[in-house]
């Protein structure tokens, strides 16, 4: 397309078979309104409808506008509150140590965890096969919640075998909420990611009321094991992320 | 916990403070309820409410029940339609080299693409900017949608320089929307997954109806970037993923 041709979307001119452009004209505008500061930190752009009528198109394409610009992270969308402006989403690198904590800290913010709950377990098999052990070990099941500058980002649950962590519940907040500090009281200096897995689902009730999120978000669930050096299966853990406020981040030639 | 307590629970006699266990019972009986047959693909669990009856629970904790149910991929749970037992997330590998083809191979399942459209783009500068190119580069921005066994999974954009693919556009559709396959038609034999970033949200419309998931489903979104094996970026791709029908894994110590 020259350059010409986007001008003249840009004033309004283009017919409705232009529409791929159209949105993107309109999201790179209003982006640039975001960043000369037009709209700050939680403001609401103008609604769909109004914008529509100002360049002349369909709602639908301001929508497409808006999701473009959630993609970035610039926004969220949501029904009930419309578009509002947001901070990007924060990166939470998968690699070969996971780390909230610090991984928050690299970036100047402050990662904090809460424990919820902290209960011995038995009979959760698909929690034993993942750790590798025989159905019907004792485990420690605890629950947490991971907050980045007070704002909550995630809660998890954790499994971990009682005879290995002997009073894992003390050491987790002794440890504030930090695994890797937890670990370390256990003499486990190093450890390593065996395997994440991460899907999308709307989030329940509870969810959104813990993560401070809008009813019916979306929230993207990890299932993850974390291994001794010599990829012995020490740690299973079950996250729910705000999917508004976390990307996850894979470069494995990133180091 | 006992035995004789989870039967208790089982028998409807847990206090409310027991929730956490009574919503697990719920949902093993269920999970086996499915696994014997009695529920089949397609079929709807009875309402939370009627559940709640018969266990003499509060609706939330059969709620939390069928969440469980949708983490292990057995479920959808939507508004419109109740909670429909659906076959488990389809697993999507992050490794070394990422194809959907050839994964879905793997596993018996027949991978198809169609492209949607195909067009020569100029000053997308986020997408020069991941592909490392100089601003204002004539690029390629195919869409496409990939499906599982005529199901579809996924739709995505994909990014690469004219210059390096000319005539992309009759190499993807050859190819049969094969990435990889387009790519040997350039030489290509070998590429590797620089980076991949993972997120949450809601689909919109357009998305909905693409990937046939229910209004305000919850979608993975994706971007990502492939390098020849000497780490040059070839290929941006952003990509929406059915969330109740995918899920990514991640297994650096796999291969």
């Amino acid at each position: 397309m020259t350059q010409e041709a986007a001008q003249g979307i840009a004033q309004g001119a283009a017919p409705e078979g232009e529409g791929g452009t159209v949105w993107r004209r309109i999201a790179d505008e209003l982006a640039a309104a975001i960043e000369r500061g037009e709209y700050r930190l939680g403001d609401t752009l103008p609604a769909s409808v109004a914008l529509a009528e100002r360049y002349g198109v369909h709602r639908h394409t301001v929508r497409q506008a808006f999701r473009h610009l959630a993609d970035l992270g610039l926004v969220t969308v949501s029904r009930g509150r419309g578009t509002q402006v947001t901070t990007p989403r924060l990166p939470y690198p998968i690699g070969r140590r996971v780390s909230m904590r610090t991984n928050m800290g690299k970036l100047g913010i402050t990662g904090t965890s809460r424990m919820l709950s902290a209960e011995i377990v038995v009979g959760e098999a698909p929690a034993c096969t993942a750790l590798r052990l025989k159905a019907g070990t004792p485990l420690w099941r605890v629950r947490g919640v991971s907050l980045a500058d007070g704002v909550p980002m995630g809660t998890g649950t954790h499994w971990l075998a009682v005879e290995r962590f002997p009073e894992f519940d003390r050491a987790y907040r002794e440890a504030a909420g930090s695994i890797t500090a937890a670990f370390r009281s256990y003499g486990i200096a190093d450890y390593v990611r065996l395997s994440t897995r991460l899907a999308a689902r709307l989030a329940d009730e509870a969810e959104a009321e813990l993560l401070q999120i809008a009813p019916d978000s979306a929230v993207m669930i990890s299932t993850a094991i974390d291994a001794l050096p010599d990829l012995t299966p020490i740690h299973l853990v079950s996250s729910v992320f705000a999917g508004e406020r976390m990307e996850m981040v894979i470069e494995p030639f990133g180091d």
